[in-house]
């Protein structure tokens, strides 16, 4: 069996229906918006079985998918946003009122597909401050929430590990929630970009770009922990895997050969992956403002 | 007589040499380099009467004039990188081999004059993880100190105080030292991008284009903080105020005008900032790699 | 009297009426939009006196103010990007559909204040190249027409005037518009970020944090030029001089003290210039996609 | 035979001795420095035939290989800055003196391996205006000659062909030779980053990330291109093709599956990109100051 990486419950489920491997304690319910233009699916795994099938953490998977999203139309990008306001609310209840959110916007700035994070906290709407400053006279509008964010930057960069960094940071600053966004990887070219993944699990070791070697999760924080991602890359070694799977599928007799090592410091992405991470990093900062800054 | 707003331990006591003030508690010490080309002063604040005379806390402030740190040599740019290294271990002992040090890179990245402190944490070499996975056997040349590095943003930008997010990551890291980067507003034009402070004061409330509202000292965090700073810009106000200073000498009968208090939100710099963050960071940046990273 | 610099025709007609100088040939207009909060005054200087009078070319001037522009709300923002789309249609005629239009976003990307031009160019809607190679199928909207845009650095960093830059452009692409994008120096600090000029004089030289030092104008280029400006700085010698204008007013008698030499490589701008920076680029790009590029 | 796309003449070649292809016209030396740190391959495409067998047009390829280039030494580093000086006088000969010199930065600054270009401006020391003002007395070494330079952007950006900037600008500023930075795609993974290929035969369609669809060669601007290239991605197809390159040659009978058109929009690049396009922007940047300025 192929060791695919992803991210993605979604996809990870896929494989498994496909191998008719058992899914007691994994549910998926399907959702449509917008004349079908927006799917949302929910996986939750619920048991130490749909764990260990899964490969992921106990929880809930909601992933949003949006085929047109990468296109330059405002108005569907708002109906995104939206969307991705009211999942942010099904993991993030609405009460207590005023509950206080950190943002960490994990990725590497410089390394174009893996700034994700960073580029969704420069577009967020910052509030914390004003609000210790002024109370709730600040805004006219009584719903805003004290937001707080922070991009710490990559390990090698820092000499940090990012969960040392949060961790840190949440018992000083002690937020209620914290929302981490993360570029991901996806087994499918098709994935990406038009996906975002929301969950309550947290950030497990070895995703995306970069490589977070510790868990940024509730049980290392002490606070909930909700995960947004996109998947903006696929491993080298997956396009690879992929496409020797379809192969093998018709000539099952033959043997295997060997991957190069140097494929697993290499990703694949789309030669317009600025433009593509600049709009959802829009997306995704305005659906955090409408959820949860009025 | 004027509040003018310097962070250079070095104008302060200028003045108040000027105003025949009271100078004990204050010692000053100067050395000359390169043929004359390099200047460094000590300032010693030694007694409560100094703090107050002074209006800065007790501690050593170590100061280096090079008047053509901007212009475009290399050699002339290594030599200051090898002084501001002999100057930190004047207050970094070199004993305990080994010590830990934080480097954080205060301001703001998108405003140019401000950006010194990040674009210093952009050239570090970041030693810490790789020591800690593969340790001692790392680097061939057994100096090499545990480094590590972040660059916080500021308040507008996080929501969150300065000071709570290295109080958080020092907890967490617990570095040995913490060395604090950050733009200084100047008294005078003159000493814009040719001036570094050092200075085992840490960092207080109110300096340079953003405002780090509270302490970053060894009282609040818990360990020395070494403050590396350059002066990138002049108060707005401070240009007007020296301007009639001049102007009262000579007509001590006038009535002074009002200052808008516009002008508390504006800044002073040169039309060349840009290139002169870059090569200042660079400058800065080697000479912390040269003191603690071999 | 005093050589104040100020980009703004707004300004120096001001000033004009305040010294009671011969305005033949200068007319003014005046009209206010959404209850008083955007105000537009449009300036003609249609005379040989006119031109010495103001210092200004020949030509049309309009200034857009909108004292709440920096506030954060989009839907004020929305109307200031239509009412600009209107304007640039004042000056460029709707017909004949199609005609093609060259933004260029002067200024230095690495300066704060100086880099509203080249964050114009990243958020415009360019179209040129797809209309090349789809024809009119390219778009539904029958109205977008070829766009296309450079952001070409000062010559600080290129060696190149950029009105040589511009002429190559101009004379290979053959736009019938060129649209310039500046960032303006203004007299008064309220004026900053709050103020768009529109005129179909070009650009002439000495404008800004940077200096353009020949004109880019009809004259030069050979197509209308229609130069979009925002002011975003005061020069340094401004603000003295302008405070020394209240003081003689009072002390006619005194004599002037002579104003540093170092003072005309200055700029004066806000600490918050980068967010306003930012809100500005994408309040021009919208106007200017609206305009055009349906 | 597969389509594998190359930008290097020493990859096509390589792939020519292994095929035993008619090799008439075309001549390879080799040159070591450093003790065979520093590896100097020179292929010479000079009848009809070589063009047609190699695909690429004919001139001079010199090819720099550097294995140990992406190391952190900044020694080794200058070595290959010296050598690249060398190679550039190969090409552009040092006679008549103040030949000037158009320096183009291609690709996308928003794309980490597509930034190449627009480092390697950012770090060259521009002559060309301050020669034109202070003539030869400017610089203290006779032998700075003018050097100008601009990082135009790509298609999607300014929706021009890059070949219809140059040769607007080239038309107006007149130099005496463009010298033209691209990153470029190579066939294996293990050049990337470590190899820098200068010719003479300017830059032809189809390169590296983006895609310049015009050529920018000697023919179309009037003057010499020397193009220098360094590979930072492998296109997604060729790694696909390479490993099926190997399976085939053991399994003859077999058909080929199709490959996804998606690929061809997609790149595999290395997960320490940005800290590699770095150090090459420098070492470039650095070779062509030393080659022309000084």
């Amino acid at each position: 069996m192929f060791d695919v990486r992803t991210d993605l419950a979604l996809e990870e489920n896929e494989r498994i229906q496909k191998q008719k491997n058992d899914t007691r304690g994994i549910s998926v319910d399907e959702e449509e918006y917008e004349e079908g233009s927006i799917r949302i699916t929910t996986v939750r795994i619920e048991t130490e079985n749909a764990v260990r099938v899964m490969g992921k953490p106990r929880g809930t998977y909601i992933t949003l998918e949006a085929p047109e999203m990468a296109e330059d139309s405002d108005g569907y990008h708002r109906n995104i946003s939206e969307r991705l306001a009211q999942l942010l609310h099904r993991l993030i209840p609405e009460e207590p009122a005023g509950a206080s959110i950190l943002v960490a916007g994990l990725g590497n700035r410089s390394v174009t597909p893996d700034a994700l994070g960073p580029g969704v906290v420069d577009n967020l709407r910052i509030t914390r401050h004003i609000l210790k400053e002024f109370g709730s006279f600040a805004y006219s509008d009584a719903q805003v929430q004290p937001l707080c964010a922070i991009a710490p930057g990559v390990m090698a960069q820092t000499g940090m590990e990012t969960r040392e960094i949060l961790e840190g940071i949440v018992g000083q600053v002690k937020p209620d929630y914290l929302i981490a966004i993360d570029s991901l990887a996806a087994r499918s070219m098709k994935r990406l970009c038009r996906t975002i993944q929301i969950s309550d699990t947290g950030i497990s070791p070895g995703s995306g770009v970069g490589n977070h070697r510790h868990s940024i999760t509730a049980e290392t924080l002490g606070i909930p922990v909700i995960a947004v991602g996109i998947p903006t890359v696929v491993e080298a070694a997956t396009i690879v895997q992929d496409f020797m799977a379809d192969f093998e599928a018709e000539h099952r007799e033959m043997s295997r050969p060997l991957l190069s090592p140097q494929l697993n410091r290499m990703f694949v992405t789309s030669k317009d992956i600025d433009a593509q991470i600049r709009q959802m990093s829009y997306i995704v900062s305005e659906g955090i403002n409408m959820a949860f800054c009025g």
